[in-house]
């Protein structure tokens, strides 16, 4: 049987989880390919923690270049996560002729477009599958399983640690803070959980699906991020009351004036099926001109459900090594000389219904004055709530019509600065036809 | 730029949708593949409607032969339908060397096992991903992003005539009949409505599921097919009372003594995913080993989206064609000389949880006798609802763990014979962790 080798760099939960795959399923990837991948070399930070992982089975180094530049080594499988020295370690590997296959979705965001171009150049494949939405085949999806069709829109729940988080604040009343607590203490978000909290994760994520989805550059640096730390128990109950929940969701959709590139919290209708993706599981709704809706459901995040996205694109390499170069699926789903420059739009660009919530003076008036600011706006009231709180306040909750974010923001602006709103106004964006 | 010739097969629904699709995404698909794919050549039963559909820009002929055996012509795309002519034209094919695209379920359901040995043989490619699930690239899934599993379970809402009746007789309160004379109305359901509605059409696609999902032959004519012209409002109802809804699934499962192979109304929990799958769109979970469940949805039917997973398939063909023939993608996921003989249980052997209904003499020691068979037949009750009807007679419902369904079939016989029994036992599957 023919034999593939595979440099593998990182030992930690997903990289021990490749490792165990590879072993626990030969049988059955020798059945669907007639190849026998065999992991030959691997670096890994703590020589004594891998040998008591994976035992003397393999050659360990500490050096990364030392894998990528073995001559033992088909394929380099990066693991590590992080920049450095993720990156150098990819690239030489790419100036080896090694093909590449990595879960790193921060490397890619940042430095994909080198990281691509460098690969193109070398005729060697970087596959990602794992670098979005762990083992959900969402990046073959948009690549090939949808390819005749213009995507018009993908929108994800692309973070477990969040998804994870608002479920807890939603079915069980917790506040965010608590809600993190547990998210910590059951190994769903890191002691530092920045990165996934304020949709930093989501949006290198949405950066990756926005160029499969478009052809475009990976467009660094252009996502709009905005987190969950400040949502509150009340935005979240009011949600769930008018028929809403809030997801934390990356919306990329195509429009005339350039692409929409955000990662927010979102209020969306509970009966939708993005609403009812619960706990820490991922889900992605791709829209195409021709197929209309489709979505994409699993575990985002793990070490069995990443390797299982790892090993799927071994199995890849290993299948399409041997095609024509021009035959190969590009690294982003498009031709590399046929990549359109269409700007991403600003957020004052991009269309969203909203949900409003302040505190006001109860006298007359106001309210006459609120919908007159929107109506100035050219904003368009759905429905409206009021509650009174105390003798003298009351809360209001306006649901806004689809309408540029622009005037959203002027409207804003100038409600907050008069005299008897008595609180930061709320703005949540919402969509309606998830 | 390199131009791929297909041959067109049929210009019906599917096939009209794929010439327009072909055109309308004709810069986009330059832009994914780098090929432009042109159709050179149409078979169709009547010359005048065809020309009235896509005027004199290709040659018309009404015998197939014609088109596979023409040198003009790379790849054949049969949306004929029905095992004959599409059979011969497309062994023809295949024998003249060409790829063949097709979206005909029955055919390969029926014929696979000989279409892909002589695919093999020519060393063409022969991809059907329109013939499961419409627009859903679940065939690439499980052949593709799927491919380092074990896959343990299949289970799909595969049949939108069906999901489109049920869901109306669940949301409106029709019968069968009504909500099949309204699915008539709006051309989701044909004149003859047997093939859907009896469950065949999704034993079809399950019967080429399980094969993708196992590695094993397509095991055609061992699906149990039951439908759902026997489904009553009354346990519709009753279903949704106690926290279910019934779907039509398509379950097939790998077990230690052989496979599961069953399409049958079935019972799931009302908050699951599948079970929010409403009107005519289809979705499959897929469990594999180191991924869990994973899930896809979309429009299982329709022209446009069944075009887009059938040029998705010429994408594939232009893509794969120069790979190594034992590099490329095997018809059903695994290299021909592993496929494995496991054998499919017959529904005596297969388990499953139950929901039963009956009407009971309503006097005391009724219950104690029923439960007393079940017991003895190694069956457990996991709960019981008794209702009043009339002043004699009494509604029993039984929801019982899962049990093998043959000891079910012995109890169900004993139970029926019992002289208070006044109605036919209703029995219906569930299943309770989708």
């Amino acid at each position: 049987m023919k034999v593939m080798k595979v440099g593998l760099l990182g030992l930690g939960v997903v990289g021990e989880g490749t490792w165990k795959l590879l072993r626990s399923n030969m049988g059955e990837l020798e059945r669907r390919t007639g190849v026998r991948i065999e992991v030959t070399q691997v670096a890994v930070r703590d020589l004594a923690k891998a040998r008591a992982k994976i035992g003397d089975a393999v050659p360990l180094t500490q050096d990364g270049l030392d894998v990528v530049r073995s001559p033992d080594v088909d394929v380099v499988v990066e693991l590590m996560g992080g920049l450095n020295p993720a990156y150098d370690w990819v690239m030489e590997a790419i100036a080896q002729g090694k093909h590449v296959v990595t879960a790193n979705k921060a490397l890619l965001a940042e430095r994909g477009n080198e990281i691509f171009q460098a690969a193109r150049e070398k005729g060697v494949i970087v596959a990602f599958e794992a670098a979005v939405a762990g083992g959900i085949p969402v990046v073959k999806a948009l690549r090939e399983g949808l390819t005749a069709n213009h995507i018009q829109w993908v929108a994800g729940i692309i973070n477990g640690t969040t998804n994870f988080i608002l479920s807890e604040m939603r079915t069980r009343g917790l506040t965010f803070k608590q809600a993190l607590a547990e998210a910590q203490e059951l190994g769903y978000a890191e002691a530092d959980p920045t990165f996934d909290v304020e949709g930093i994760d989501a949006a290198h994520k949405l950066t990756l699906l926005a160029s499969l989805a478009f052809g475009i550059p990976v467009p660094f640096g252009k996502a709009h991020a905005e987190g969950i730390s400040d949502l509150t128990r009340k935005d979240v109950a009011n949600a769930e009351r008018l028929g809403y929940r809030i997801k934390l969701l990356g919306i990329t959709r195509r429009t005339e004036k350039g692409i929409e590139l955000r990662v927010h919290p979102t209020l969306i209708p509970a009966e939708s099926l993005l609403a009812n993706v619960s706990g820490a599981m991922n889900a992605v709704l791709v829209n195409g001109d021709a197929v209309g809706s489709t979505l994409y459901y699993g575990a985002g995040a793990g070490q069995m459900p990443t390797a299982s996205a790892v090993v799927a694109d071994l199995v890849d390499v290993a299948r399409m090594a041997s095609a024509l170069p021009d035959h190969q699926v590009p690294h982003l789903g498009f031709q590399a000389a046929a990549m359109a420059n269409t700007p991403i739009l600003s957020m004052s660009d991009v269309y969203s219904a909203y949900y409003l919530r302040l505190r006001v003076k109860d006298r007359p008036g106001v309210l006459a004055e609120l919908a007159g600011i929107l109506a100035e706006e050219g904003i368009s009231i759905g429905s409206m709530v009021q509650e009174p709180h105390g003798d003298e306040e009351a809360d209001i909750i306006f649901l806004l019509h689809r309408a540029l974010e622009g005037n959203v923001d002027r409207a804003l602006e100038r409600i907050q600065s008069l005299g008897f709103v008595k609180s930061k106004v709320i703005r949540l964006r919402m969509e309606t036809e998830l």
